[in-house]
């Protein structure tokens, strides 16, 4: 078990700007875990890790195995994104994104989808009044489609056959249903909702509907609900405030997740958690969004999902009342926000104001 | 190959009620089929197949071969909806309507996504300007993760494993995306989007890419963009406008699709084709939309989606002009609509009389 971080000891947060605004943004989010800290928290202790396509072109290396020891021994993980258009596709993905997800048994990750005051959603108003939109995606991060069970045979030619193989195990969905429900029975509405495919895909729709079945026995008191993953995208646009926790496979996560961020104003704002709630390994806090090259270097990007992720680092950490405060501060910066563009690090002086 | 209906004999439909809403919906799509081909086209034959939950619970069949085998002489089937929800999940969907989909080689899944003057999205206004919305999704039909070939291990017990097998052929990829190509070629923005996810799957999402450029140098007027599956739903909520024509697998195409449908006004409205391009077997439209049991029998259900899907059939037999009046009919019929509303059968004959 590693260090609960409880006290006023040191956090030691291992810190992956990666590539593009990778960097600039994770420099706000730690600004923010600084100024929040400061005085009567634990002292903050950084190792930065230079991973990510920079790392790739130099070295045709993604994470090797020493690196990925060296940064089990922290407390949580800070990341910015990784990649840029030189190299090929699911190199980083699968050798350095989901090496980290699956290595350290993140098999919650939790995307929260909240529409702040202030903040325009592209969907109609009538949709989305005030406080509409509040709620949780607990997507599985270690199994389903991700797990890279697949090939490819006679490639190149008219005959080939391409595979890709879903695995889903009790043991797996068991853990992160549970941990879907813990978060419902702690939520005022208490409501969880399972997405997936179970008219299609009846073998593993099976297994997650019955896990959701026998786990609720051990939580009377959350109602729960389900929805094909193509109703649910219905939802997401016409009626989001439905939605108080959703518990859904690693794919149809990573889908409903950027609808989610689309409608709550924006993948700018939308954090995650790759979270190992037994803390048998550090945890992972990045935002959503990507490297985004085009923008990189212009002090333009939007840190918010950052800093976002950093409360979602404290509250793992049993650090609530200080993610509180940051989420509070955010909020407030959110609801005074004009049209007026703000820098990267402008945006991040002034949450880190509002917290200290 | 099937008669290809483009004389003046006779058009041999199979209609497939089914359950809930679907013979009401069905009856209207009759309907304006009959009007738009009265005096100068064809003749029109039905034959009815009682098909669907009603069938399972008398008897237990789904879709016995020997019905299948008569569907086969058609020259189209149109389909309104089944289930209810007394019918154990996937045993309509795998044994009947996924059951003619891959029966009949129904390859091309053609959803068309059109926002109509009069009709209101669930976006912003300003996401959607008049015509911002009009591209039509080919979504593969045949294979990927549909082809049911997944299974379980220990079921019920802890060490329980479920799989999913996504089957992606150089056959069935390459047939899909030249009918896409075709397609786009003929709209005015030739413009066309793979939709896919390869930076994780990366053995199927690399030979659906590779296939797209390599078809691609067979169109070089047609212009082609790609996209993950989650970053297209981002743009399908903030700026639908961008898309033409999309080509997706078969799960992605359902998710998108159903999006596709809420921002354009509703799966009241969405149409489908389920397409063997090369007529060796008959063609099956239907909507979008399911059999909705709660409204079943009251006149209530929006049969616009059914009378779109007969616009398709009727373009698909060759016969495009009948399919454009239907459709400008359609259209007339929504710019005109008020809040009050209307039944099943007052918008039926309202789109058969601007036809006729
Ligand atoms: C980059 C990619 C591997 C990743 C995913 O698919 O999980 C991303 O889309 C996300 O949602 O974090
Ligand atoms: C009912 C179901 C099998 C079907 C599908 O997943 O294809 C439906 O959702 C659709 O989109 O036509």
């Amino acid at each position: 078990e590693q260090s609960p971080a409880q006290g006023t000891d040191t956090l030691d947060i291992a810190v992956i700007g990666g590539d593009g605004i990778g960097p600039e943004v994770v420099a706000e989010g730690l600004k923010v875990l600084s100024a929040v800290t400061a005085g009567q928290g634990p002292k903050i202790s950084t190792t930065e890790y230079d991973l990510g396509a920079r790392r790739w072109h130099a070295t045709g290396e993604t994470l090797p195995d020493s690196v990925l020891e060296e940064i089990r021994g922290h407390d949580a993980i800070l990341l910015g994104a990784v990649g840029d258009p030189g190299v090929p596709s699911g190199v980083l993905e699968r050798g350095l994104l989901l090496k980290l997800r699956f290595s350290l048994d993140h098999y919650v990750n939790l995307r929260p989808a909240r529409l702040y005051p202030g903040v325009t959603s592209p969907l109609a108003v009538e949709r989305v009044a005030p406080g509409g939109i509040d709620f949780v995606v607990v997507r599985e991060g270690t199994e389903g489609p991700y797990v890279g069970n697949g090939g490819a045979l006679r490639v190149g030619t008219p005959a080939e056959v391409a595979t890709e193989v879903s695995v889903n195990t009790r043991y797996g969905v068991e853990r992160v249903v549970r941990d879907a429900f813990r978060r419902a029975q702690g939520r005022p509405r208490k409501h969880l909702t399972l997405v997936h495919k179970h008219n299609v895909l009846t073998h593993a729709g099976h297994l997650w509907r019955r896990t959701v079945e026998e786990v609720g026995a051990e939580f009377p008191d959350v109602e729960t609900a389900y929805q094909h993953v193509d109703a649910a995208t219905i939802f997401l646009a016409t009626d989001p405030g439905r939605f108080d926790v959703i518990v859904t496979d690693n794919l149809f996560g990573d889908i409903i997740t950027d609808i989610a961020a689309a409608i709550a104003g924006g993948i700018g704002l939308a954090a995650s958690g790759n979270i190992n709630p037994e803390r048998t390994a550090p945890s992972m806090f990045e935002p959503v969004h990507g490297s985004a090259p085009d923008i990189a270097g212009q002090g333009k990007a939007d840190p918010t999902a950052t800093i976002l992720s950093v409360a979602l680092l404290l509250d793992h950490l049993g650090r609530g009342e200080d993610a509180a405060r940051v989420e509070a501060a955010v909020a407030a910066d959110l609801a005074e926000r004009g049209s007026a563009p703000r820098s990267t690090s402008a945006i991040g002086d002034a949450i880190a104001a509002r917290v200290g």
